[in-house]
């Protein structure tokens, strides 16, 4: 494996591509003059290789087409990674399942695992990761190819195995909650390639059971009238060890799922948030803060609970702020520690060059060998965060 | 005093409007097909006057002209209302201080009263009371004209009184805290028409009192390198009292001022904040909670006074929101409950009318006579809040 060449242009076929698509001519070029669909700028995750050329990305979702879907040009014909479809969440649990899955009898509940959401699938013979908005991840694409052995690709080259990448050697959500020592895949969903159908729940966990895949924490079918409640003790438990939370499914996957989570977790991520807190989007604050208050309404919180959630919430929102302004008031530049753990030396280069058309400012350290892999230390630089605070410290108006 | 008609139609004579504002004529339309500049739409607050139709707002800044200017087209002549200017805010007090203002050896320190920025003018022969974006307040030209004596804007007429009107007969922000039975207007700043020109402090407080009126509290005037521990003790003490904040001004003008505020305000304004969850702008969260980390690195907070910070801040997101959630879930509708004080009850339709345009949803309640004055209390109705509430209550996905 080895550092492939930038990416050479390759014109899209448009009259073909549209009949695969089935959508008029006219309206996929519009989509190319205005980059909605376009070739992906990837380095090729494999030496040689140079089919990660033949790849285009929908960076909107554009009919029933979702954000982050990619078509495969091959020769002479198309393949369609459809983009993960979005999950809803659960405000109030009680309602919403009972409104959301009324046509259906009982539901299952499957762990959110808290890492990075991965569609694997074979593209030309090789395996690549692509990530929720469709780019390939030279680094998960490494990972993939170290984790999970290639005779399910080869037996079924119409599949994508959608999953989280989590664990503690992790770019972008690194975790040391799961007890994994580096990073694993869970699996979470089976799609067909074009249509994005979903494999039901058992069927799903059946197949990737056959080929030894990891998959989420499957905790059990539950009539819909019982669901909220066995979900609300599942959700306290998962918080208490600071899990993320769950998905809610209908078994036959007909349903989209929806998602719940622990507020232990909403907290966490806004105490990485205020971290960085002029970096990170507001509505990922707000969403955040409006989640605590519909769980408390709907837990039926009594005064000491709820004095104990005011406090953990204004705690995750303060303390991490007030030490990153701390640190740079000392001269300090805030950054996220963050590392990956690579076989191939080449992953390196090539994964920084990703991350910086990403438009991340990151700093790596020297590759530190652990039996046969690397370990590289990565400082991800919030610029917006340590230039903010830095010009209060230094006097200058807000 | 009468409801007056509608605003009809006035032509600006560009021509001319283009030479008193020394703006080219393509500008000056370019702005008027923008509709950056147009006429204001206010319904005269005077009957049988409608200069109010010669009024021509910009909505915002062009060029060195604030957002919130008002141009009124007299017969022939001109004249300009500028813009209340922005006050921007010191995150650290000490450092700030020394920077922003080195060139001057003290500061004045004027109380930063919570209520809403009016500015008073005599448009041709009447006095109105212009908002920050440049609206005529009914309301506040009503109360202006009973609070005060025409004799200043017959001896000024070129002048501009700024103020804030505060108390708890105020339809924008509601406060009891300063002892205040109605509402009154505080005298911060007298500038001149055209150029904007502001008097000196020392100059302002004195023609100010000459007339009779009320002002913000003035701290003192002190030396640079003592501002910064002065206005902490300043600001605690206001603090204590629920006050909001001060504005630290060179005492020439020259500088524009710069304003702090006290951390209580910051948690009344997110408690107020949190009730409309869903109605209020993300960044209004957002910078009261930026602002309690800085204080608090600033003020070197110890373990216990952070925890009482953390508390508190948590405690104003969280409890109105939650007590919102409840009432929307028991049935009940979320509504900010305020009242104004008029003397004469044509001003009411015309309020109402105002606040309509603005696109408030309001209900009016019965006028109650207090004296020789009329109590209308008004409820307005937070639509986006009640709305996502509701259907979040209904079990609708977020």
């Amino acid at each position: 494996m080895n550092a492939g060449s930038d990416t050479a242009e390759v014109k899209l076929d448009i009259e073909s591509a549209a009949r695969y698509l089935n959508m008029p001519q006219l309206r996929l070029k519009g989509l190319l003059d205005r980059r909605i669909l376009s070739q992906i700028w990837n380095r090729s995750p494999y030496e040689g290789w140079d089919e990660h050329q033949r790849l285009f990305r929908f960076d909107k979702s554009v009919s029933k087409i979702e954000h982050g879907s990619v078509l495969y040009q091959k020769d002479g014909s198309f393949e369609l990674i459809r983009g993960f479809p979005k999950i809803q969440r659960a405000m109030l649990l009680d309602p919403t399942l009972k409104k959301y899955f009324s046509n259906i009898e009982t539901v299952a509940v499957e762990e959110k695992m808290n890492g990075y959401n991965v569609r694997l699938a074979d593209i030309g013979g090789k395996v690549l990761a692509f990530t929720r908005g469709g780019l390939v991840c030279p680094y998960s694409t490494e990972r993939a190819g170290q984790l999970l052995k290639r005779d399910f690709f080869d037996d079924h080259p119409d599949l994508v195995l959608c999953g989280e990448m989590a664990g503690p050697d992790n770019p972008y959500v690194p975790k040391d909650i799961y007890g994994i020592e580096s990073l694993d895949f869970f699996v979470f969903d089976i799609r067909h390639k074009g249509s994005g159908a979903p494999y039901s729940l058992k069927e799903r966990r059946k197949l990737a059971g056959k080929y030894g895949f990891r998959q989420v924490t499957f905790f059990g079918e539950f009539l819909l009238n019982e669901a909220p409640d066995e979900i609300i003790s599942i959700i306290r438990e998962l918080g208490i060890i600071q899990h993320e939370g769950v998905v809610i499914k209908d078994p036959q996957m007909v349903l989209n799922p929806i998602k719940y989570t622990c507020s232990q977790s909403n907290c966490a991520d806004l105490r990485h948030a205020f971290k960085f807190y002029n970096d990170t989007g507001q509505d990922y604050f707000f969403s955040r803060v409006v989640r605590e208050g519909f769980q408390s309404v709907e837990w039926d919180e009594d005064e000491e609970e709820l004095q104990k959630r005011c406090f953990q919430l204004g705690e995750s929102i303060l303390r991490p702020m007030i030490e990153s302004i701390k640190q740079v008031r000392n001269g300090a530049r805030i950054a996220d520690d963050v590392q990956i753990r690579v076989k191939y030396q080449d992953t390196i280069p090539t994964y920084k060059d990703y991350l910086k058309r990403l438009g991340v400012d990151a700093i790596f350290g020297v590759p530190q060998r652990i039996g046969d892999e690397y370990i590289v230390k990565i400082k991800k630089l919030n610029q917006s965060t340590n230039d903010k605070t830095e010009s209060m410290c230094k006097g200058e108006l807000w």
